[in-house]
């Protein structure tokens, strides 16, 4: 078993990755670190518990740390659920102290010796590990994963990328409140309502994703170059992000030849029979009305995107459009750093 | 005063017109009709009343007819909030038989000598009505308004249309409950939870919107022939449908000109000041998050659509979107029709 | 006119007064307190404003002072929204000032010589004013209002408790969000959810009422003295709180008589013909499936309370139960204070 | 394995049969009925599968027949889905034609020699079979479980009544959307809103409690007599019925004992270790904002109800209250319907 610990375990997505490392049959959690007010505190005594099924009995007693690396021993993998700002400042001391980051923190994902990495799309981003300890004399190393709404567009272009030559993208999200943290979305914003701006999030999925798609030469990340533009929405919806997306070709396609290649595709992580990987990371139904949040976002444990509505534009040449569905908090952020550090550890 | 009728006057739509013209100072509801159930009925009798104001006082005892034109007496103009199916059949009759129809229903939308109109939009689509009575040898007149989806977006790219070369649409709408009728959406399909389909709303969106925006050249409508494509969207809303909307256009142009072209828009019911015409078509707001259905909905009565989240796009050039929303029982139903008889009051 | 000002006027219920008190016949506004924060900046710079009417023009500019009543002149009325704690120090501050302070807030309501009134229910009680100014030897005054599940309660429990000997009650409710404040509520803790607890409220609801309804000797006020139990949940509503109770009186009595009890309702309000009193306090309906929140709340400008399911107990003698329903911020909150202060003024 | 059919398969009750029973160590599903206007079709192609899981690949593809005993084969058991009034009329054939009936429906609950049971409340009801059987002439029999709203009560009088003595019982229930089936209850009554009134529900929750908890005297069941009251609501909750519970015991008691007595309650199917008994029927929470339906419905997979804020009251004597929570599909239902015919299969 390897020793993990998660970084801001207090927080919404550090319960979801305590959750979802439960039964884990490689990585077992020995250190749990939070805010100084926690610090100090049984873990049981420390969170206000708000997933869906109880604390883990592993972890009840386990007494929090204040997140610093001198406090966290015998650990070789760390999750961090930290915010933004912290994340910044903490995780290089980790790296520093020799830890490996799986990191769901967006803080770091836009520096050019950091992976930004879904294990589907772009593993081959892991070898900027290489230059990140080297240029940053680091024993350790970071690894990120995108924004949960980057997560879900990005798994289903994967295949369509390789396969077609993409022009333009138009994404227009529907998403989950869980994605602002359990205080984010107070109740009167969103009852009877919905609210059409998320802080940064279009800026981090055009970014990212053209990240996520591009070349690494050896050295550095070269975007992908397609045009992209997304507009985000909050919804009254618990978990669980859909997207509509529009796609224009460079040239004419066969519909059908789309759809073979979200519905067969599978990935190193699939090849691997990594324990958190679906067996199928892209599941496509048939259904004029689906996928649907609270129908669809558990398929594969959470880890699958579900597609829909896959149809030809009428009006626009070379042009098609569909619908997607993600667990944002499960393939979108907590199982997706499981998911990089199940990776690192079968490959590295 | 003009007497008036509504045609399936128990329903959903129904009920709005009834309550949209309580204190109307022009219009009279002397008739109403509803299926064979309901008639001979008291009104309070044959109805059960969702609106969030009590059933007028001047229609309660009103007695409900069957939805024929032999028993509609002394009546100029009739709404129709008929199913389609049952439109197309009777709307027709009501015609022949003299009366004016403004219908929100979809049936005859499509007919090329039926105009279908949005008074800010298209007036001059009207003159249709003589050809239409030529050729089918009626006294009356059947004009329809469109979509709840459809017209809320042609309002805001009307003054673009105008003024700028618009070459591609995408529109993603987050459509409300109330559009599908009272018993349309049950609760078990949409809480926790959002349908990405609703059944020929997108083709509806797409033809009508080509067709308001066409010329009409004494005899047809031309449609326009920017390209346009549409997802639409059902969420937990109960009033207001909100659409995202990308926009590219044919060359350069300042952000700032097509904004001054949706604030300053004015149109001829504003020049004949109508009764039910908002002061301001479009209401442009500022702030990051708005606009938001609960918030918005009720602008002007119900009849202004309220534009938010002006913004270029990052990645394709000669682009922008913005975020629109509009009240789909009112501006986007029987306040359409409303408008659409009060013009055709005034100028015909 | 009379200058009024509202204490507190950035928060859920400060907008709630401004809102209400737009078109206000007697009462104009003329200065508005809140938070250092806000204090130098113009009333629409300083507030997020979340109602869905647009702010008043004529508190745009108003230029919002610190809470302080130094700072806030020629103002005979002042409403307070402050939350409790602060209301404790500062409402006693105005009234020393000299200025009628109608408060909505907790802190002073179960001072024994702070009327606690509901102008249809206790006005009596308002003679305890002498009673505070002379004791404290204040100009001015402070006149409360209960909670807002309290106020609609015991509009229904008044006529009942005027005509028959009240034995037990019991009262389960089902309060919306807005009463939580704006950031009360999160959204993860409602949203296919409800919280089967509110802070306080069941001991403020069984105190509150006994006092509303208790003996005021001259001197002081002597509590109901029936069993009183409450339960308080939370559920995603916006607006409108819903309340089930269970009532077993001393002896016999005719279910018709309670009804009749309620429907025929009217009180000094309603007499003095006071600008914001409804004319029926409380409303009757007779449907199975009423009140409903989204429905009813706004019945009289949201000053009415709905009471309806009105039957007799099955298994348990000389009992009954009914539903009720009343607008949690207007009737139980801002609308409550001002109805207190229109009956002050006209009265004293 | 004993072979179980599920009548009335493609309803939202049926489903969850078929959900629950995926995984059964003892039953085996090779019946599916339900209308004529599914029989012939396979299963997938005649159910709008509304469940969070897949369709279990087992009976995908099992032809659906109609509901006639005569067209279902070596079947033991049949688990009733039925509505009402259906469910009358065909559940007598299926018992006449040696089948075991396990029913959810409401039609037979009150026969006096069906047995209506919890098999943690009242196994010893199950004699009534001998009953049924000798008086109707029939090889199988039927059995019933209570309403969705009653089962959770009663699981929880249940060690109450047997270690005190309840003079009176207030329950005001919180119930979820998906006991109404899924076209029960539109959006639009339940969006921002709820519904004071579910049809027979009061009167099922009274009359059955008090059979639940009556005593078997080897011919007939002597009802229970304490006093009880409900009242019924509906809220915007997908799954788990919330109640407020007001007890008066005939005389003094310590709170602590009471909330012993739930925290203790084991019975005969946990003795049993039958599959689908909680291991805990109740689970008590110390929280002061516990059970809420999103957080506790699946507890022990959904067959046990939770209980919270165990406390006092502070008017009335001898008296307290508490809130309990469960899942009204699972343990309101079919799972209900499971553990009866478990029990059965165990102890007849």
């Amino acid at each position: 078993m390897v020793n993990v610990g998660i970084l801001g375990a207090t927080g919404m997505v550090g319960q979801r990755f305590i959750q979802l490392l439960e039964d884990h049959p490689k990585f077992e959690i020995t250190a749990l670190t939070a805010s100084q007010r926690s610090a100090g505190k049984k873990y049981q005594d420390a969170v206000t518990w708000h997933m869906d099924t109880p604390i883990p009995e592993a972890v009840e007693d386990t007494v929090v740390v204040d997140t610093d690396p001198s406090l966290v021993k015998d650990v070789e993998i760390v999750f961090s659920a930290l915010p933004a700002g912290n994340a910044a400042v903490v995780e290089p001391k980790f790296a520093e102290a020799g830890m490996k980051v799986a990191s769901n923190a967006s803080a770091m994902r836009m520096e050019p010796d950091v992976p930004l990495v879904i294990p589907e799309v772009n593993p081959e981003h892991l070898d900027l590990i290489e230059i990140q300890q080297k240029r940053r004399g680091w024993d350790g190393f970071i690894v990120t994963n995108p924004n949960c709404s980057t997560i879900a567009l990005v798994l289903t272009l994967k295949p369509i990328y390789d396969n077609f030559d993409i022009k333009r993208v138009y994404v227009s999200t529907m998403q989950a409140v869980s994605g602002a943290g359990y205080n984010g979305v107070p109740s009167m914003a969103i009852l009877d309502n919905l609210v059409p701006f998320i802080g940064e999030e279009e800026e981090k999925m055009e970014e990212e994703t053209l990240c996520l798609l591009g070349d690494f030469d050896g050295e550095n990340v070269e975007p992908a170059s397609f045009g992209l533009s997304t507009s985000c929405h909050r919804v009254p919806v618990v978990d669980g992000h859909t997207e509509a997306v529009f796609m224009e070709m460079d040239e004419e396609f066969e519909l059908e030849d789309v759809k073979k290649s979200l519905t067969d595709f599978k990935a190193l992580p699939q090849k691997l029979n990594l324990f958190s990987s679906p067996k199928n990371p892209i599941i496509v139904r048939e259904e004029d009305n689906r996928p649907q949040p609270r129908m669809d976002r558990m398929r594969e444990k959470g880890m699958a995107v579900t597609v829909g509505r896959l149809r030809e534009d009428a009006n626009i040449p070379n042009s098609f459009k569909y619908v997607l569905l993600g667990h944002n908090t499960i393939r979108g952020a907590a199982g997706a750093s499981i998911l990089n550090a199940e990776l690192i550890a079968e490959i590295m």
